[in-house]
């Protein structure tokens, strides 16, 4: 039995050992454990930021495209380690019996059924894991071991000892999402003794080195009796670092800090649903995660699977900034603020990019990257996300509105939006549409990449003038003339293009265009659409995807979730009856943007659904592919479709607005925000709304379209 | 000092050992080989059809891509010979001294001066050559070699022998229209003897075998004295066979059909400029190479560099259709013919690639490929050319009307209309367009690949129109109803398309659209572009040449030279002003079709550059990258220059036309045709257009816009 802040391996759908991995997988952002079967050397262990490169071979390559693979490298278990019996053989793994985490501490339980060779009496192996969250504690992982009986009874070895390597072959030609390159790590024990053993990995190419160290102070080795009624107990401390200098020794302060993290964190973040357990379970293993897997050092960003598995081959996409950041922007600035920082320090990079793609001015982010280098090895779905720049911006912009954090917005924040506004400007052009002289972006893919390289796409229109627009007034709000080479005619310019940038009127049939001619091509045959032809992507060549109104994701439509003041309701109404008929949702960033629109719309009916599928997404494997990691930017999708949808939490002209879309199958829905300095308590329920101020000043915001002030009581 | 008729080293601009290669190189479509040092065993030789595969890596792979690269197999040269001394020691080249062609019997002539280690008095070696061009001789290579001297008295050795194959490197990252990958041949002597020797060469993957005899019936070694006035001469023959079954012993009469076979061109193609002798020079040139790269066994077709060279791994394009069939339609359809069979051969593959890109009907012509299979590593300027299925029929349709080949066209040809129009029927979809119901082609790339995946290429719309008419036309003139199972219901719905495919007016600046957005996208900034940024292609991401106005060959304009009664004169004049200043030329195929159009609007000065450029684009090696093969596509293009240009030969509704747009440098331009069984000599003046008939039944024609009746005197 599971509560709302524990799982259990019965609330599985998929109890497949590399799902169970991923599910219960232990991140701290700096590096994650996957929950493995501890008597197995496998790969288990994802460190952010370490990743090899290779060189992209292209059928056909041409000018600028991106030079190198980077992957991030899977190593093996840091769970593992070996039980011998007294004649030397090794023990085995008969069965999991259950697997629990406690989202409250972070510890995780792993019960298996073992067995040694040639005997039938069974063992009880329960494996404890905890992983370090406090920040002088990111490189701890903290492992207990107890075996139990009811039957055997001899002398057992437990040894943990250093990762244990072993051949891999490549994986390339399974699911072009999920790439797994054969690497050549070097590693080399470098220091070793009866307690301790220091092991280095370093990659060949890229030539990363990361240094591990396992220890207990009773020793790696022990031999101890196990019987019925005399469990053997064994204890082991693994620590993660870039230098072989390590803190900390084994420290039982690691646990209590850990536990006052996710205090913190849930005090902080608190959401919760009453009515409904399943999804009050699944959104708080969603934003458990999301926490686990966000890096806190402003030296890497967090990948499309976190650290929980090798998927997308480690890489940082927009969905850091658009699905994953608002969370953290509402309920822990500062990790947010570490994470765009780390978009900051990308700028030489991003402005190297924009110039290899012909860009004179600013700066371009690359769409996929762990070390700020493109490194998207398809350009069409790939670097032609240039909207890739205007969702950093917004980022920067919603942190900066949220959070007013004025020494961020001076040191970091306006230089990525100077930088990211400086590029739409020498990126586009000035032309002519229906008589009148508009600025366009040509030949650009939006987020919907079953459309690709058309022009105006409106999502990436509407954004770079949100990206201006936001670096004006950050601009003028702010004394930094000092700071930036920014001349009055640059202003200008930008004024200028920011009100022509073109964004299209609803055509004949009433609906905004997704781009320039999305409207003119056919629907795609759903209706022969085998079932098993979903994802498209993986049953259709590309030039078949694009020329037909489908997407993978909403596209024209996130608009509305992130601008929900730019157009009328029947027009958005129009507008998302028109674009969801053409959802495959074969993107898992999807549901829960519609899950928000639907919200805001009032069907919370739908939104409810969309929500459940959103909410569980993992938990019930729902893609498929949950083996290769958690799906992160949906984790935080459904903490969004919560806000911003249930809540209907937005921000308008600096005031907070929250509008209750409570579903009828929950009683109440309840969560917390930091706004502007201030603590807010929410609570939605079917007869009303409380906003509560648990600290800060009196703020003003509007609560079901009342404005209303509140103050501490 | 070289004649209208010849070529010799001191005609090229570039002499470099692999220009001159090129250059020089004799085929006959069957294979080629380049002119290179007979005393080197460098590759040099090509055999139509006989490539490796290897599997297309691609840095992010997706359903339905080309999986396979075939790579023309470059062998080593068929003209290397050892000749060495008393003390065995092999010459060595010093110094190509001439290189003669006789374009009137297809013979090569090379002088070198070579030498013999520690020896300086020199030798000069002779090395005559002809290829057997016959249809029973496209086996033959003849080759005859001679050495004088003035200083040098000993005995020497000559020795023919196999193939000596060396290792090589691969090219891959050099240019990527000329990927050179590293093959494993397997080769074999499987019969030596004094008098001839055969090797069985094998590729590994694709599993293609061709054997090659090399023999001299007085022995392939011989040892004779040379000495001043005491010339040596050796002589071989080497004979390129799919079987090991050699039609021919060393036969005089190869020789002599060849000069026959030269004879019988010249008559039925034969092209004249008086006042011009280089261009004359060029054309012939042009026109002979053409011909030596024509496979006339209907089992392949003309790779883009014929077999001149391993360029664009001897892949053949819609090069052959749109570019180089018109010169053998007009003056030896035997061999059109031949070439339209090949594609016949290949339905059921398109068929197959056609289901594979969505497209339930029809079938798909590959973009590139030798065996039929699509070998385009890149579909955004690959497979999205889906114009190559109407520019195939375009071909089929522009043989047909000037041959009036009914056999064909009941065989082979309806059958390629039929597939390629029921492939534009269901690939395309009904659409709406400024209220009006259009038909629609989405996601497109036209054949100016430096705009890709748009809407409603204008080109391709256009094609697909005249691609299903020529069907519908063909189908009601031949009584082929039992040949093809069509009903009713499926002429109604293509000539309802026919009739429905949206063709664009010309828009708000008068100029006819190239697709739906090209005309809102800025113009390429020529004027910073660096002069040695040319071809944009090599300095330039794709999606930086995307978003411009910017052309590498004509695409729209093409339509100008294909249907040049569609559009009034003053439109064709602005759209030409217009889309010139935005070509680069970059492609060669560019030239000859700005030749064309510029002409037929009359301007004979802009014309005659056109022209010269691509009459000497090998010789004077404009492109720069003559040393990988000849540009068989701007071969054929300078005789449509002159025809379609500077003739204005044109067929409207089956009455052929011919307008004199003779440029002022040029005192005379003759040509000879064969329409409809119809063998006419075309003079033109300044002072007049005399067309005599030479053989056949008196025909109506228009010449200079006056109908007239001409019949053998």
């Amino acid at each position: 039995m599971s509560t709302a802040y524990q799982i259990a391996l019965e609330d599985l759908a998929n109890r497949e050992p590399d799902t169970v991995a991923t599910i219960f997988s232990q991140g701290n952002g700096t590096f994650g454990v996957r929950a493995t079967d501890p008597l197995l050397a496998t790969d288990g262990t994802v460190v952010n930021g370490f990743f090899e490169t290779s060189p992209i071979i292209y059928g056909e390559a041409a000018h600028g495209y991106a030079k190198e693979h980077q992957t991030i490298v899977s190593l093996p278990s840091l769970r593992h380690l070996t039980i011998i019996d007294q004649a030397g053989q090794p023990a085995a793994t008969r069965a999991i019996k259950d697997v629990r985490l406690d989202m409250q501490t972070g510890a995780l339980t792993m019960t298996t059924e073992i067995v040694f060779p040639d005997d039938d009496r069974p063992l009880e192996l329960t494996t404890t894991s905890l992983i370090g969250q406090a920040d002088q504690d990111l490189t701890a992982y903290l492992l207990g071991y107890t075996l139990t009986t009811t039957a055997y009874e001899g002398m057992i070895t437990f040894t943990k000892g250093p990762l244990v390597f072993q051949e891999k072959e490549s994986d390339i030609e399974r699911d072009p999402r999920v790439v797994v390159r054969p690497l050549q790590l070097k590693h080399a024990i470098i220091d070793s003794s009866a307690t301790a053993v220091v092991q280095r990995i370093q990659t060949t190419e890229s030539q990363l080195t990361r240094f591990i160290k396992t220890s207990n102070v009773a020793g790696l080795t022990q031999t101890v009796k196990v019987a019925p009624a005399q469990p053997a107990h064994f204890e082991a401390y693994v620590q993660v670092a870039q230098q072989d200098s390590f803190a900390l020794d084994l420290d039982a302060a690691v646990a209590q800090r850990t536990k006052a993290f996710w205090h913190q964190f849930w005090a902080s973040a608190a959401i919760d649903i009453t009515g409904d357990d399943k999804m009050a379970q699944g959104l708080h293993f969603n934003v458990f995660q999301l926490a686990q897997s966000a890096n806190r050092t402003g030296e890497y960003s967090i990948a499309a699977k976190g650290v929980s598995g090798p998927g997308y081959e480690g890489h940082f996409f927009w969905d850091t900034e658009m699905y994953m950041l608002p969370f953290f922007t509402y309920t822990h600035p500062e990790i947010a603020r570490k994470l765009l920082e780390f978009r900051y320090r990308q700028l030489p990079l991003a402005r190297k990019r924009a110039h290899d793609m012909g860009v004179a001015q600013g700066g371009l982010f690359p769409w996929r990257s762990i070390n700020g280098a493109e490194a998207s090895a398809f350009f069409p779905a790939g670097t032609a996300q240039y909207h890739i720049d205007a969702d950093i911006a917004y980022a920067v912009a919603q942190y900066f509105d949220v959070t007013q954090d004025k020494d961020f917005m001076e040191k970091f924040g306006l230089p990525i939006l100077w930088e990211t506004a400086q590029f739409w400007r020498s990126f586009g052009a000035w032309s002519e549409r229906d008589g009148r002289r508009v600025f366009m972006f040509h030949d650009v893919t939006g987020p919907d990449e079953y459309t690709a390289l058309v022009d105006n796409n409106t999502y990436t229109n509407r954004m770079a003038k949100a990206n201006i627009e936001n670096f004006l007034s950050a601009y003028a709000q702010l004394d930094v003339s000092s700071l930036l080479d920014i001349e009055e005619a640059d202003l200008q310019a930008l004024k200028d293009i920011a009100a022509g940038i073109y964004l299209p009127e609803p055509g004949d049939n009433g609906v905004t265009a997704q781009d320039d001619t999305f409207l003119s091509k056919p629907i795609w045959p759903f209706a022969t659409t085998p079932a098993d032809h979903y994802p498209l992507l993986l049953h259709y060549h590309p030039l078949t995807i694009y020329r037909y109104q489908v997407s993978k994701q909403p596209d024209e439509l996130m608009l509305d979730m992130l601008f929900p003041d730019d157009k009328a309701v029947s027009q958005k109404k129009i507008d998302y009856a028109y674009y969801e008929r053409l959802a495959t949702h074969d993107s898992s960033l999807s549901r829960s943007a519609y899950a928000v629109l639907a919200a805001n719309l009032g069907d919370t009916e739908k939104a409810y659904h969309y929500f459940m599928d959103s909410a569980l997404l993992d938990l019930t494997d729902l893609q498929g592919n949950t083996k290769d990691g958690l799906h992160m930017a949906n984790l935080g999708g459904s903490w969004m479709s919560a806000a911003y949808g249930f809540a209907g939490l937005k921000v308008v002209e600096g005031q907070l607005s929250i509008s209750n879309r409570l579903p009828a199958q929950w009683q109440t829905l309840a969560l917390n925000l930091l706004f502007r300095g201030r603590q807010l308590h929410i609570v939605l329920t079917h007869d009303n709304t409380v906003v509560t101020l648990l600290a800060g000043e009196p703020l003003t915001l509007a609560v079901d379209d009342q404005e209303q002030e509140i103050s501490r009581k």
